[in-house]
């Protein structure tokens, strides 16, 4: 008895069957629709493979190189959009396998050797992984760059600090951007540690024991880009931690984003007024011609809860999985792909939507002057001068803004007279103190807002970034 | 001046926009690819609605007349698959209106008097989302009646039952499958509530407050098919409660479906052997011939991390937003659809995998008679016999089993002799108290897992199963 | 050889074993600290339980009574303080079994007779939830109360009605707290769903199969207040439904107390000036004499993660267990107590919180004048008075809003000439359209914001209260 | 007028408030039963700020010297468990001020200059956070330390490698125990970049924007063991980011303490029976004298919902919160601390749990001998002797496979003769290829479970180890 071929549109795993599922089960256990993305990591693993099998004698160059010209053809092929996916191809391997048989034969047939889905799936998905958190550390670059040229245009402008969502002290407008701008640069390295962590190849791993052939694991490792191979084969196959590690740093770069976009939101009100969302990041109403809406900080806001969802669900997918390939971790890609994809693409309209934004200086300034909030400076001002404890001074500060909303007043409508009253130690220097760069002027601790104090963060926040871009520009 | 004709390819909204998004941005923010879906309700919903403005003569029958036929032309475009679907529309309902009046002109721009698309939007999603939850209650069914169906093939089986995964007693098979039908009654009802919960139509509620048109909101929404309005405007628009009880449904209904595919995979495997999965239902491996592995059991127990992370991602969107609507809420549909459709696929599969199972009769008879699962029922003797108080039997049993596995042998191993050994008043009684038939005959309360205890719960459980299937049928 | 009695203190399962953990894991494996808030449940279904054993003769009077003396001796040195719990016990079953054949003796050592820990822990679990999803559902109501009590007496206020946190249409402010009491109806329907699930007495089904001995299930649940007894023995002892449904309440309900919360935050902003807090539920800062916070509307918003957390929490643990009991299903305790503590709390603080904030009256009805908030009704006019289509005539107003804006004037502003410089069709009494009053008066379909129509919905609202009010008295 | 002393029991903020909460409100909103573990840590701040002030002249000598040393009586008290908590403070720091100022008087008052409870609590968990990053770091490589013993000990034992929970190929003991030590390791490194992040000191950035006070902030960051200063005031007080890393790192620690629980249950059952648990790791049952569980691998596997679902809480919490500090904050303690404490617990128990593993040899043996598990090897026969490209080597394997599953024998049972039925290229050395040693020693890639492939793995994996052992002696 011959060998018969086998057949390319049967599953790869059907010899031992005498049943096997009908095309609506295949269609709820394929994977195709979802991690035919990778086609391109997928074929660059299985050139890889082939030319190491080929150097280490397993296959013939004749054989090997057959299998890359057959692979090559069929990416010239997805590329231009011509090949034929088939539906009854579980996932994209199988795919591009058959493919290949079906071009190339028997050669083509050679391919898997020393190889299973399941280090192959878990290869195709670190290199893809690599590629996405690469791109997603440049969006968030992007939009650190923004951050960073916004402080610089803005650092004599006035906003208040709030705190409580009340009025709190007023600060440069340029130490709010910068404060985004640390967040932002904590995402980039979280991302980078998700990049370090895809950055372990797995081929060579076979099923979950290592193969008898003698697979060069390194070479394939260095074609493929890779730092390092992984140690053990067993967890290599069942380990999805890098995927949570992009997912858990999506999830985190969208707090921050939600963050800045419920200060976009509440500073476009009117009832704020302090920024004014160019047309292109607003939109109106079907019912209310006048309303012009932050739908886009909004959506940003929104997609919040879709990317923790998805660090949700691979986390409970993953929970109490005995080792080691088991089909549950099919459904990692679905969500690490759409909070990737989720997290770019909110990276990027943020970046348009900041720089588009209008500051009303104006407004800003207005409101950082009335109220009350020369009230820790006026404290500070009987602790310095008079030597009061600050507990104490607290207290009488408080008293004087009790008195003040009763009568409907600020600080600055006190006469010394008047704050004499509360206190006997106030002086005629009190009025300086309390004016508005004054107060902003003094907080130049490092970190503080005063000019000075930014310009040395400013500084401080270029040289990470610029460290950053660096080596982001090297992977 | 006389009114320009408004451009049907700008926003609805464009109207006091100096400047727009671009088509990236409206990409971004465009909700059309997901919420098409919905396209047969939107289009129930204008029809509805123009009909009553026609009767409480907002509309002219004429102009009503138009908009219904159009609506209907553009439906079976939709239908035959014809109808040019553009990106540019943010929405289905703007798709739809869009079209309206490119087919039918000004008419078409009446058909939005007296409405908003927030009403709009929460119409449609209630429409669809009775449809869906009606469908999954339909599939919820289909696998009580299956698990009824096995419970009555199955009386006579008895299998090992499990604490802690440890073999505790011996139970009826029926017993087994009965318990699974008790859970999904539950999840039947939940999605009855959540049925019930999107049974209240929001149409007329305008953006928030109502509208000034005179309209009939009884009739709209008995026209849908509602069974009552909702009370407040501003509650109707901001409110996404039904969706949430839907995801929340979805959620335990996938907790049951993986507790059951847990013990699918755990019953097919070579160790416990108790069942085996028809080859339609089983998927092999690329590298090992010889693997039959519970696939789809596997997928769908990885998948109720996918809903979990939907429900959360709902939660997690509504989660402090201010009234009313906000566009986070357009992140509504994508967790409510995938969790909806989540689920009824995997009850689907569930039904036919578990009709499928061939039930290894011998090997559960045998595994259940071996070991120490008379245990209890050696207490029970002691207490009933020789009137020990349980605690005291309990321990006695305790020292024996312990003696048994020292000496690697089973109860039923054990002499009369040896038995006194241990405690004095054991009888010769004893060797039939320890008969696994006798044993499961024994438990015979209600709810237990004798023979005639399963009985009454059978027909329990059809009753209940019936009146819920009277009740589906009539939504 | 006789039986020597068992030692009270060692584990209830220790026969069989010849090591026993240590001390320091016995701590890491005990739900003491957690599960002895149950002990009035726990004793309640002992004494039932000891009751009814005594009626089927399995335990004679004088046993029985023993034990419920002494059950009862307990219950009063627990309700005293005097009782000493030990950390040698593993939970509140053990805890209060040890205490009983401690001061008993071997009578107590009866008790335990045809039940298990199983079906006794998911007894006092679901006696437990009863109890608390009441209390919670009060609490639910007291809030409601106030709302329904705060919208009859502010009917006649006006304030700006928001969509994506911009100026909409005016509404009358009982359309507001309104709004709230619909989505807190919602909520205690959850709440009594969860309390009927709750409402079924598993105790019988002892492990997992039922009991030899002759139980009265039916004794026991009347006994206990349980309207049904559980169907399948199994099902009863794995199910923890009853309790996600709570923390799904829970979750539902927090995440409305969180938009009101956001509110409130906002609305008591400088910038917004709605409303302002009372002393009593708003704190300030440590260093800045002038905050006055709404800590506790942010404490509140913020335990909503917790609550999602919790719900989280419970759905992960339960996923993919294999029945029936699993000692993961220890932790379903904590997520719960925990989730129904704050939800109950929250809901307190809110009721006092919302019944002690001062309303500004005219602040609100300045905000609800000034703008474009008039412009839909601008276009409303346009349809009724010239027959326009509504996206015409929508369009018309977005080019009047956006000259307006351009100039810095209102559509109040606008003469009569200048109107008709955009559109010839508008006349003078468009002047009477814009007025405030006359716009929200307007609004009169059924749940809009018109004052006759907040009288409906009040008379609505009220009745659905009083029917809940009803039906928690009675549970 | 003088001012009065401040008094020290009212809440530090009351300065302004005519009205303030009731106590039972001040408990609700009170953060100390939580947040006083830091108790050593708010100390050692203010410890350090106070030197500071003196070394910049903002105290005197006689001023700093009284607050360091009431500082460390009430630490010396707070120790001895003789300092009264008062529940009318609000949390850890106002407590402590407060008791400072009741024993040294206006000094006392003099503490909280240039500082705000937003660094306070910002520099306080970050202290406790980096040493309880280092805790739980400890106990990882305690557990790591016991998989390379256990490892070492058991390269000889061959026991089946699991997919899809089926048998697949065998695999050394000491394969498996490295592939969890490999988990763990990458745990490690989680910890440690929580480390990191925590290690930033924020104190000097007072309320959010810095202070006037002229700070020496590297000197008090150095005191305090930071290794950085924050950067930017406004973000120090309003990130938790480093406590969201904590949590991810707790959470997929717990995934992977959750997998190594599912197998140790699965391993310990009588089906499996390749492990047994020492008597101190197991549990029995109250109504089951037989049974002997793993509780307490199921207690950590049930935890890992708990650890999820506290990620989950923080993560909502932060979801679209405004700068600066917002009460919701208040509420990142508890799933902080949760989280850490119970994922360090189960790390503890968790390595006694595998060390005292009893590993059945025997068992191990004989289940990987007999079935299928060398099919693979059967099919790389093929392609090496015969030069069958692997997909066909593969059909032919599968269908021998199901020949011998509809006959009821094993691969090893099968003839020379009938397996060259199947293929006429067998040859007799194939039974040699089908040895199960011979099996194991063959994958000798890097990575694989061959011996020696083991024994490169295990210095590899001790490498890691001992570099990680040296970094953390050094936090």
């Amino acid at each position: 008895m011959t060998a018969k071929k086998p057949d390319s549109k049967k599953p790869a795993w059907s010899g031992r069957f005498s049943d096997v599922p009908s095309d609506e089960l295949l269609a709820f256990g394929a994977s195709l629709p979802i991690d035919r993305r990778m086609w391109q990591h997928d074929i660059a693993g299985s050139i890889a493979h082939a030319k190491m099998l080929a150097r280490q004698n397993v296959l013939s160059d004749h054989e090997a190189n057959a299998i890359v010209a057959g692979l090559q053809e069929i990416a010239a092929d997805i590329e231009a959009g011509t090949f034929e996916w088939s539906l009854a191809d579980e996932d994209v391997h199988m795919a591009i396998e058959h493919a290949l048989i079906a071009r190339i034969g028997d050669d083509g047939a050679r391919l898997h050797t020393g190889r299973s889905r399941n280090d192959q799936v878990a290869t195709d998905t670190r290199l893809y992984l690599k590629e996405r958190t690469r791109d997603v550390g440049r969006a968030i670059n992007a939009l650190r760059r923004e951050l960073i040229e916004l402080a610089q245009q803005h650092n004599e402008v006035i906003v208040p600090g709030y705190t409580h969502l009340q009025k709190a002290q007023p600060i440069s407008l340029a130490h709010y951007y910068l404060a985004y701008a640390q967040m932002f640069a904590r995402d980039f390295r979280r991302f980078m540690a998700a990049h370090q962590a895809a950055d372990v190849c797995p081929l060579g791993s076979a099923a979950l024991a290592g193969t008898g052939y003698p697979l060069d694991r390194d070479y394939t490792a260095r074609e493929l880009g890779f730092s390092r191979v992984s140690i053990n084969a067993l967890d290599a196959v069942s380990d999805r931690d890098f995927l949570l590690d992009a997912l858990y740093a999506a999830a985190t770069c969208h707090i921050h984003l939600s963050r800045l976009c419920e200060e976009i939101i509440l500073w476009t009100t009117e009832e704020f007024g302090y920024l004014q969302l160019s047309g292109r990041y607003s939109t109106g109403s079907s019912i209310m011609p006048q309303k012009k809406n932050a739908d886009f900080a909004e959506l940003i806001r929104g997609k919040t809860g879709r990317v923790i969802g998805d660090l949700n669900a691979l986390l409970v997918i993953m929970k109490g999985l005995p080792l080691a390939y088991n089909k549950d971790m099919q459904e990692d890609k679905e969500p690490a792909f759409d909070a990737l994809d989720t997290v770019e693409a909110c990276l990027r309209v943020m970046t348009g939507m900041v720089a588009g934004l209008t500051v009303n200086t104006e407004r800003m300034s207005t409101a950082s002057t009335g109220g009350f909030m020369a009230a820790t400076d006026l404290a500070d001002y009987l602790v310095e001068k008079c030597n009061l404890p600050f507990r104490q001074a607290h207290e009488i500060v408080g008293s004087i803004v009790l008195t003040c909303e009763r009568q409907g007043r600020t600080l600055q409508d006190l006469s010394i007279d008047e704050l004499q009253g509360f206190f006997a130690g106030f002086g005629r220097d009190v009025e300086a103190a309390l004016r508005i760069e004054k107060i902003v002027e003094a907080r130049a601790t490092a970190g503080g807002t005063a000019p000075k104090a930014i310009a040395v963060q400013l500084e401080q926040t270029k040289e990470v970034y610029n460290n950053d871009e660096q080596e982001i520009a090297l992977i």
